[in-house]
């Protein structure tokens, strides 16, 4: 068995983006896993400025899907979590304009978290689109101080997505450019 | 043995922000494992729009220290990295306003393989201060398509930061809002 380090290593290194699911449902216990995991990011000041919604109602999926760019995933995904800031916990104004850092860092432990337990995800940007956001915002009836950041598509993979390797060692520059 | 999800997400709810640190430097081989977690990270489209500067050089952390709040740490930890957007690699517009969150999820998983590792390491924003971004570049060398989005003192942890329980199940929305 390898150690805990090459378990968490191996983690982030296999994590893809899953686009193709089967259609059942991850249970309540399941996506609550991952919003824990999206709430154990860090954020400027640990201010935390997030709430999440999770969507496992297939019309209101559907309803999504029709309105969002690259986002066909969700007619078949299981369920979906929008990670919000929260504009009425921003009550720091020298750290308000780091809220969607907070909500980046939140979104991605929730990949991580989802290939650990044999979900499959995908990241699909909403801020900075209004289009996007403003959809979002109707559907899922949000107040005006919660601003959609993301929203990921989550279920049970149904395809054979490889993870691909991205690392280009000519990328890392060591003690100045 | 605890499972393998068990374990990443162990990894996720214990890593914390860890800002003393004792004088050991890491090695260059587990800074390139911190990169390649990186570089692992999704981007819009597949970009990958990013670069890092890792830095050891005592002399480079204590001038990056001095023209940057938050960041005395910098004087105590073994190493830095500096995660970039590079927008040379930014060719489609249509994808060039999310380099952020990219880079964001590069630096959220060097803290979670930071961890996993038995190192410490904390985020601090760069992006958007052009103050703390102007400071980086001129001491880094950093060419004007590079732009400078987080630094990360990384080390060897000296103190007993705990993890904070950051879980509030009132954030989670399900349905709808």
């Amino acid at each position: 068995m390898p150690g805990i380090a090459e378990i968490v290593l191996e983690n982030i290194f296999q994590r893809r983006s899953v686009r193709d699911f089967n259609s059942r449902i991850p249970d309540r216990s399941m996506l609550t896993l991952l919003l824990k995991a999206a709430m154990a990011a860090p954020s400027a000041r640990n201010r935390q400025p997030w709430a999440f919604v999770a969507i496992t109602e297939r019309g209101t999926m559907d309803s999504l899907a029709h309105g969002l760019p690259f986002t066909k995933m969700l007619y078949q995904a299981g369920a979906a979590i929008v990670t919000c800031g929260d504009s009425s916990i921003e009550i720091q104004p020298d750290a308000a304009d780091l809220w969607y850092q907070d909500a980046a860092a939140a979104t991605e432990n929730i990949l991580l978290a989802a290939h650990a337990l044999g979900l499959g995800a995908v990241w699909s940007a909403l801020f900075p689109y209004e289009d996007r956001s403003g959809h979002v915002r109707k559907i899922l009836g949000l107040p005006g101080h919660v601003n959609p950041f993301s929203i990921v598509p989550v279920g049970y993979p149904a395809g054979d997505d490889l993870p691909k390797d991205k690392f280009k060692p000519e990328r890392i520059h060591w003690e100045r450019w």
